[in-house]
């Protein structure tokens, strides 16, 4: 049985990958008493005098709910709400598991941009924090920005900077395997949707000047007719050598490739044709880019993927839960470029010079002390940075 | 300390009285590539094939938020969606202790009718049945009405039908020691919102002849030019004699007074000009329309109210976890009649006849055995009513 048909077996015998549980005493007359009425009136009236109490007298300070509109789930697209949600619950299992957050799924059945964005709007006081996920581009973009304006608890759209996030993780501690300068690399993305600009942006405001993004149409290039709104943007920030043509023609002399788009769209040749001691993280999920061993036979240096099942897993799963669990615990606001460049070199510093080489460049996502790094930095970022409401 | 400033310091320090587990293994590659990435892809397409597999690869089928806009809480009235999160948070922890059901919590920031059942409709993919809690009338009567003709999962607004269902079990059991009928009683309810309403249809249903309902302004009464729609529509159902006047007057000789409206508003003189034996359910919370003692010194021969710290506590907490828990066993697409009336007598042959008194006419609200039986009824009626997709 291969991994896919095992999964939805244990998914059928799971049937469900979190649960709620009660965590006050409910056996007595005295105890309904306290936490349920009449006694329950007192803690009410206190939030109602002043909202801010909701974080200290219910559980809103450690809840997070995943929200998708299922447009854009792991690799396979748009396939609607309820079809995402194994993939929220198994985000939701693993908040607890690696954040202690408590977090639940919640899919919306629109499309519409202000829809999504007025009913989260109005769910926002349940919560104390916002994780967005596989919302399609370009709608993701003006939801995930309108909230982060519009609300005073961290919005996290996690496909575009958890992933961002992870990549330069990987990023800086594969240089240092290759021995060559963020500053120097010619790096391709291929993929121009939600993950393929924030990386984009994230990148460049991380140092990295050469960067050339791809999409199903070819090199995106200022000028192109067929470029949507987000992609103009990006096209005046990237690739000033004004390439144009194909992600094969983008990849020739490449230090680096990051792949966030489908599967089996890189060939050897492709791989190659790069340079020396040539980097890939092909993340396509569930089938990569190219299969690792095809990448490393074409002569790549270090190649890793979305997936557990290879080397070098370079998976949000090592961002969202511990970005979190800082940013609840200091009460931050918002989650800004400070922190999220703190959750990068949060994970990359938990893989010491010792352990570096070209199969170990990011903790397992299983580590549970990665995820306790990220939310120390990310914690500490958020308080240098002036957000954090506690300290 | 007092049950109120003992409550609100318990409350600081649960800090939330649910939480959310990871039911899944998390601690390998292998884990990991199970309950997430590649291997949920195959859960997610099963879904995307077929929608009701959601029930089954995901909590969904044990799911319900309690929704409020936290315009009606307790007897606090509106208090804002923020405010209303302790109750809400309390019925979600007595959801999981009493019935197995996984409850959240969710408060909406608005007062607006659409805006409200919109909200919900858009979540509806995620649940197994929806709770809706403390919004007031009228503005809860067509939110429900509403969800349950657009919807396909079990729509139960509390404060309308768990407050009818269990008066009902208390009046059953009531009338048995008093040695009266349902048909020949006079019954009076006071307070002709949510609760109020629902109660009075549920028990013109259910056989009760003569009722009258009072609000704030006098009694309910055709023609009266102050009525409100809902109230305009149960004047033609109730109160037969056209009475008018105050509550005083309505209950001269009552057999039964159901109070639903606020406190102490019932005076000694008032439960003494009721008819022998005379049955008082004053479930004002937190604070009842008269105090217990007082009632029966004034000539009260059963008293309920709202609260654990009585005698005969007359709480919804006896209905919600049992009805929900046997409408999700049976995969139920509705709440019918016919699950509501099961739910009051599955409460109220919890009593045996050699345990019936006048101080213990329904079960203890921490009586598992009376949630299992509920449960049982609910399930079997919603089988035999044809609203169960599975049996």
């Amino acid at each position: 049985m291969n991994v896919r048909e095992e999964s939805l077996k244990k998914h059928a015998e799971w049937k469900g990958k979190i649960e709620t549980v009660c965590r006050v005493p409910a056996d007595s007359a005295q105890a309904l008493s306290l936490a349920y009425t009449p006694g329950v009136a007192e803690p009410c009236m206190a939030i109602h005098n002043n909202i801010e109490k909701s974080f200290d007298l219910t559980r809103r300070w450690n809840t997070v709910p995943v929200i998708t509109d299922g447009t854009a789930v792991l690799g396979l697209g748009d396939i609607g709400p309820e079809a995402g949600m194994p993939v929220m619950e198994g985000k939701c299992a693993l908040f607890k598991a690696y954040g202690g957050v408590d977090a639940y799924p919640l899919c919306i059945k629109s499309k519409d941009t202000e829809e999504i964005i007025k009913t989260i709007k109005l769910l926002s006081g349940s919560f104390g924090g916002i994780n967005l996920e596989d919302i399609s581009a370009p709608r993701c973009f003006e939801i995930e920005t309108r909230l982060k304006a519009e609300l005073d608890i961290p919005v996290f759209h996690d496909d575009q900077h958890g992933t961002a996030i992870v990549m330069t993780a990987a990023l800086i501690n594969a240089l240092k395997l290759a021995g060559k300068k963020k500053e120097d690399i010619n790096l391709v993305i291929n993929g121009a949707g939600a993950a393929g600009i924030a990386i984009a942006k994230f990148l460049l405001d991380f140092g990295v000047k050469n960067i050339t993004v791809c999409d199903l149409k070819g090199v995106i290039c200022e000028g192109e007719p067929w470029l949507n709104a987000p992609q103009s943007e990006l096209a005046k920030l990237t690739n000033r050598k004004r390439l144009k043509g194909t992600l094969a023609d983008a990849m020739k002399g490449a230090d680096v490739v990051i792949g966030v788009s489908g599967p089996h769209c890189i060939t050897k040749d492709m791989v190659g044709a790069m340079a020396e001691k040539a980097i890939l993280f092909t993340c396509a999920n569930p089938v990569p880019e190219i299969e690792p061993q095809d990448a490393k036979v074409a002569g790549a240096f270090i190649v890793g993927t979305g997936s557990s099942a290879n080397p070098n897993q370079i998976n949000n799963v090592l961002v969202f839960p511990g970005l979190f669990r800082g940013a609840l615990d200091v009460r931050a606001n918002t989650v800004n470029r400070e922190m999220m460049v703190a959750a990068s070199y949060g994970i990359a510093n938990c893989v010491s010079p010792e352990q570096l080489s070209v199969d170990y460049i990011l903790p397992y996502a299983f580590d549970k002390t990665a995820h306790e790094s990220v939310a120390k930095a990310v914690a500490e970022a958020a308080v240098k940075s002036g957000v954090a409401k506690l300290c």
